[in-house]
């Protein structure tokens, strides 16, 4: 998607480490224009009458999700990452290691709102190893729920998440896949 | 607001403690279409030509803002909770206790994004002690920022947290306002 690549171009950044920074139009400050203009594309790329819900993980994926959703017409849930006193009765759990935090992870989704047979859409903003979606799609089985795909905005194919998902059978659509990035150099990968 | 009040009282369970449950359709499984007629309704109550972003606070808050900051072309700033190697150079910062996980938080927004002369909307799906908007305003001060008000789905009118930021001068507008909360019966304030 050129606007979101020509965004990452002018107003990224690489810190050491390999990490990119898109906070001020995507995971911190969010800018809803382009945001909605990623949904669009979304619906392009999957079929939005074969979605029953929305899925992602809190926090930066939350702000997509809710965007693709409403664009829809369609409910958004959001996995939490701690067990919190008002979600009661049974939980989906998958545990992952978040990048971000360097850390163990569970994500959780009420049996209450993800059922068997539901059609789900996994939506996410960034993708660095993957594990956060894998972590969606463990729930989405669980629930004996139907993946029907996974719409992702920046993903880092240099850390291999994506293309791990690929290769499992996962329809995943990232808009923008960056290759190699270092600082004042950020490389998509083609098509 | 009539359309909310109803959902509430149709799908709202409230659990010991007064804690009360919505996490159907507002902070777990998300309506986005009822999201969106609450976004109308703060078009009604704030007057957002002069609005030039919308904050708010991870995690359930965020789809809502989302929301909010979408329907009227703003951006949306969502603070975070805890410092995580993507948040670089300043930060404002406020501790806050959470009523949800009963423990002292500190929402950080970067100093990147929130400047000098913002004319800033919070906006929250819920408010409880009314903690995390009070930290959100103190960070819009702390940025020398002008707060033009705080908008909030629903607000817990007998955990005084709403009150407080009235008498202070916020301008509030909570569009349902529950002042008792039994297993069975919930009851709004008027008007």
């Amino acid at each position: 998607m050129q606007e979101l690549k020509a965004r990452i171009l002018q107003e990224g950044t690489v810190l050491p480490g390999g990490i990119i920074k898109v906070d001020g139009f995507l995971n911190h400050r969010v800018d809803t224009v382009l945001l909605d203009h990623i949904a669009e594309e979304f619906g392009r790329r999957f079929d939005m009458n074969a979605v029953d819900v929305v899925l992602t993980a809190e926090a930066s994926g939350i702000a997509l999700a809710a965007i693709v959703a409403q664009r829809f017409g369609k409910p958004m849930i959001f996995a939490k990452k701690a067990k919190s006193d008002n979600i009661e009765g049974g939980l989906y759990q998958s545990e992952i290691f978040s990048y971000t935090y360097k850390k163990k992870v569970t994500l959780l989704v009420s049996q209450e709102w993800l059922h068997d047979g539901d059609r789900v859409l996994i939506v996410d903003d960034f993708m660095a190893n993957g594990e956060a979606v894998r972590g969606l799609c463990d729930i989405v089985s669980a629930a004996g729920a139907e993946l029907v795909g996974v719409g992702c905005a920046v993903e880092k194919g240099f850390q291999g998440g994506g293309d791990r998902l690929r290769a499992s059978g996962v329809n995943l659509h990232s808009l923008a896949v960056i290759d190699s990035a270092e600082p004042g150099n950020i490389v998509f990968r083609e098509g």
